[in-house]
Formats: C-alpha cells, structure tokens, sequence
C-alpha cells in the first residue's frame, strides 16, 4: 500500500469558517496534497472503490428503511470544472446510485413559483448520492449580482437557504457544498481553449464574457453567500481549482468524509435465512 | 490494436425477428464472441470510452437543438444481472449524459392512471442516453402472469406498447431492447449466493421465490411479448447471460451500434470565433 499524497486532511483546510475571506485562497494552491498531477489521479482511481462501496452501503440501507442520503452542492464561475468532477468524481459510483441534476436558468413556470420550489423537487432520495451543478445557491449569485430580485428579497434568501438546508439535514440529508475556485486568467486560458476547438465550441456561449465582465461583484457574491451560509450541517468547502485534478482529488475526499461518517452497515436480514435456503434447494 | 474478439456482429444474432422461439436461446451461449471471461472484460473496458465519447457528441448536439437520444430497456427474470449492466455499461458513460429509471411496483397514484403514464414521464431528454430498468413491458410480463388486469386489457396494450415506442422514435428516440436470458439452475445459483453473503441479504426477497415458481409462465409471457413488438424501430434482443461478462460485453455493442448510426457530429459554432476570441482577449 503506497503512502497517501495527502499530508493532511483537507477538510478543516477547505473549509468556511469564522473570518473566511475568498480573496485570500490561492486558486493555485493544493492544500493538504504532496504531490504532482499523476500523484493526483494515481490517488483518485485508488479512492474510487471506497467511495463506491460505502454508497452501496448507504443504498442497501435505505432498502432496508433508512432516510439517510448525501448531496453535493457544487458552485463555481464558468469553466472552473464542475463538469470534470462529475464525471471524474460521481462517475465512479453506481449510477443506480447518483442522481446528477443541472440547475439552468430558471423557466418561467419555475420563476412563478418561490426560488425554492425547483430545488426541492431535485432532493435525492434515501441511499442516492444527489449532486447538484449549480442550486439555490444562483438565487443569491447571478441573482443578486444581476439584480434579479429586489434586494430585500436577496437578503432574505441566505436565511431562507439556511433554513431549508437544516429541514434537510433534519431528515437525513448529509450535505456537502463545494465552490470550485479559479483565477480569471485561468478561465480566460480555459474560455480561450474552448474557441480553439471544434469539439468545444459547443461549450462555448458569448454570455460567459458578459459574466466574466462582473468578475469582481461575482466575488463578492460569493463572499457574502459563503460566510452566510456555511454552518455546521451544510458546509462550504472552497476548493482551488486552477489545477483540475487537485479540485477532483479533493471533492472525492470530501465525499469520502461525508459517507465514512454516516459509517453505513449492511442491514441484517429480514427473513430467516435457514427457511429460505430450505424452500430455494426445494425449487 | 489488438484483434477483436467479435468475430460477427452480434446484434442480427441477437435480435428477435420472425420465427423467434425464446425457448431455443442457450443461456450459457456467448454468440459472436470468441473468447473468454478475460477478453470480455478487456473488450468492455477498450470499447468504454467510445460510447462514452459518442453520447458526448449527441449531448452537444442537443445543446445546439437536437432532439435525438437513446432509450435502453432492460427486462429480465430475477438476478439476471440488469444492475451489473447498469454499473459496467452505462457507468462508463458521464453520468450528466445518462439517466437511470428503476420501475418497482406501481404505486397507488401509478395504478390510477394508464400504464403509459408512469412510463412517458421517465423517458430521456435530448441528448441523453436513458436506460429502464424493468419497463412498461412489465405490464405484459407479470401483469400477464399474475393477472393483475382483466385479459382482454392486457391484449391491448401489446398494441399501444408498439404505437407508444413508434412515437418515440418519431421523436428523435432510438429504442435498444434487451432481455437478458438466464436459466432457472443459474438463477438458482445466484440466488443461493445472495442467502450465504452478509452484504447480498439487502438484494434477496422470500418474494422472488414465488416468482421463481412461475418460471414456465414467464417464459410463455416474454415469448408472447417478444413476438409482437419487436419491431423495426425498436427491436428486441435477447442476450444470453449466465455469462455476466457476455451479457456485458453485447450490450455495450449494442449501445455502441445505436449511437454509431446516429453518428452524432460537433455542432457547428453559433457565434463568431474570430470576434469572440478578440473579446476574449480584450477582457
């Protein structure tokens, strides 16, 4: 068994906590890893089996009439790499046992109801490991940068969130929310690739720019969202993510955490095994 | 690049056509391929990334307007291997691009409407390759065996099976089915194992012996079944599987078949990429 690459666990390093300021993470830094790219996905192809079996685990539970599930919460700017953990990250469970869902710019219909009601209806169910590509949490981002609600209303949100969070946690919901972190010329370098190529134009929308443009209220959107927002049974882990396979690496541990804390059991059998192996030989 | 080991294109082999007899396929065959347990799991893991790369390609172009998707259904007798299908097959595939739908037993609400209705609302969007675990033709199998509608009801719906699927596909829907085909002694088997494994207990249910009891009716059911909608846009294929690893192995081919002949391209730019790299630049 070769040494972990990590030197320290990167939660408590990752993590918003009193005092957090945005500006001051390093989107190039890899907190807590010793070692290169290679290093990093040696170690995500080693981790994928447990991060597997544990959510095999937590399904087999839930047949067994257990409410616990995980959901990962995953914000960032553009191009900063949500798709890459999804795939690189989630991919490697069960797809029997994820549930990917991608917020879009809400429809009309979803606009007539409260910023919330969409969001619910996206919770996964018992055993799953629910992931949302961006959330609620554009209520208060692209919302509040663009004024897309009267600022009245954007304060009452980060309380509004907070509380349907903790209803969530309350019933079983292990939640894990992670801004990926880049710096502009990063995107600009990953915006520039995608024009580039043929196979990425696909990706590419001009209104990325638009956004780009507001950089810096983008900031701070996220500043206030991320200090409002991280409590103690819905934390914000702020994970640099110039390198890809260090924002891969350390998502994977963070779900890692989440499942090895729910710790779930196979569930006992709920027949007599003895009778049925008898009544099995017999048929 | 080593040689295939399909050494014919298993798909006509498979496929359900006139004269079908269901009682006729060998569930230990492996039809097409030469080779064994180790070369199937070397053929799934070589041909993993070009399905994986085809559906990327439909995705993007469902991005730029297209409505094309794929629909996998997978029907089978009680530890067949349909999750193991799921797991190896579709879990190569980015789980953005693919949606995964287990049918149970209907609910209340499910029975008080049509037996489509469940149905339409779990089918895939554009670009998606969706994937059924058990089906509307569940309302054929067991609903035949166990009588659960009145004859001359489920007469019916073979018919409005066939113009359901046809309008599917008239919507840009290419339907892949697939029953996997064991034998009752390997079902045996399996089952057995499931009662001597702490972590199997979770996937035994005393019901499946009742089941199990109706093999002869469940055969003469998919037999039915299978001759009248396997039909040319959306044919069955009946996949032997004691072999794990072949049942594998021919449905991946399969899903590759479907998404070659839809030959998705790279969408072309909607934008222009000379002004957008310059905008770019200047931000």
């Amino acid at each position: 068994m070769p040494k972990s690459p990590w030197t320290a666990d990167p939660a408590p390093l990752l993590f918003v906590g009193a005092g957090f300021e945005l500006s001051g993470v390093d989107p190039d830094a890899t907190p807590g890893f010793h070692g290169d790219k290679q290093d990093g996905e040696r170690e995500l192809e080693a981790v994928a089996p447990e991060v597997a079996g544990l959510q095999e685990r937590l399904y087999a539970e839930s047949r067994a009439g257990g409410v616990r599930r995980v959901l990962l919460i995953l914000q960032a700017m553009d191009t900063a790499g949500k798709g890459g953990v999804i795939r690189h990250v989630v991919g490697e469970i069960d797809p029997q046992g994820t549930k990917v869902y991608g917020f879009k710019k809400p429809t009309p219909e979803e606009l007539s109801h409260d910023f919330l009601w969409r969001v619910r209806a996206q919770v996964p169910g018992p055993g799953i490991v629910g992931v949302f590509d961006r959330s609620h949490y554009e209520d208060v981002l692209i919302g509040r940068v663009r004024q897309l609600a009267p600022p009245e209303e954007i304060e009452k949100r980060y309380r509004r969130i907070t509380d349907f969070e903790n209803e969530l946690s309350a019933g079983g919901t292990t939640i894990v929310k992670v801004m990926l972190h880049i710096s502009p010329d990063e995107q600009k370098a990953r915006l520039a690739a995608r024009l580039d190529r043929e196979d990425k134009y696909w990706k590419y929308n001009p209104g990325d720019l638009d956004e780009r443009a507001l950089w810096p209220e983008y900031q701070e959107a996220y500043q206030i969202a991320l200090e409002r927002t991280s409590t103690s049974v819905a934390p914000w882990f702020v994970v640099p993510a110039n390198h890809k396979w260090y924002a891969r690496v350390a998502v994977q541990r963070l779900l890692l955490d989440a499942l090895s804390r729910l710790d779930p059991a196979w569930p006992a059998a709920t027949f007599d095994i003895a009778a049925e192996k008898k009544r099995l030989a017999a048929s």
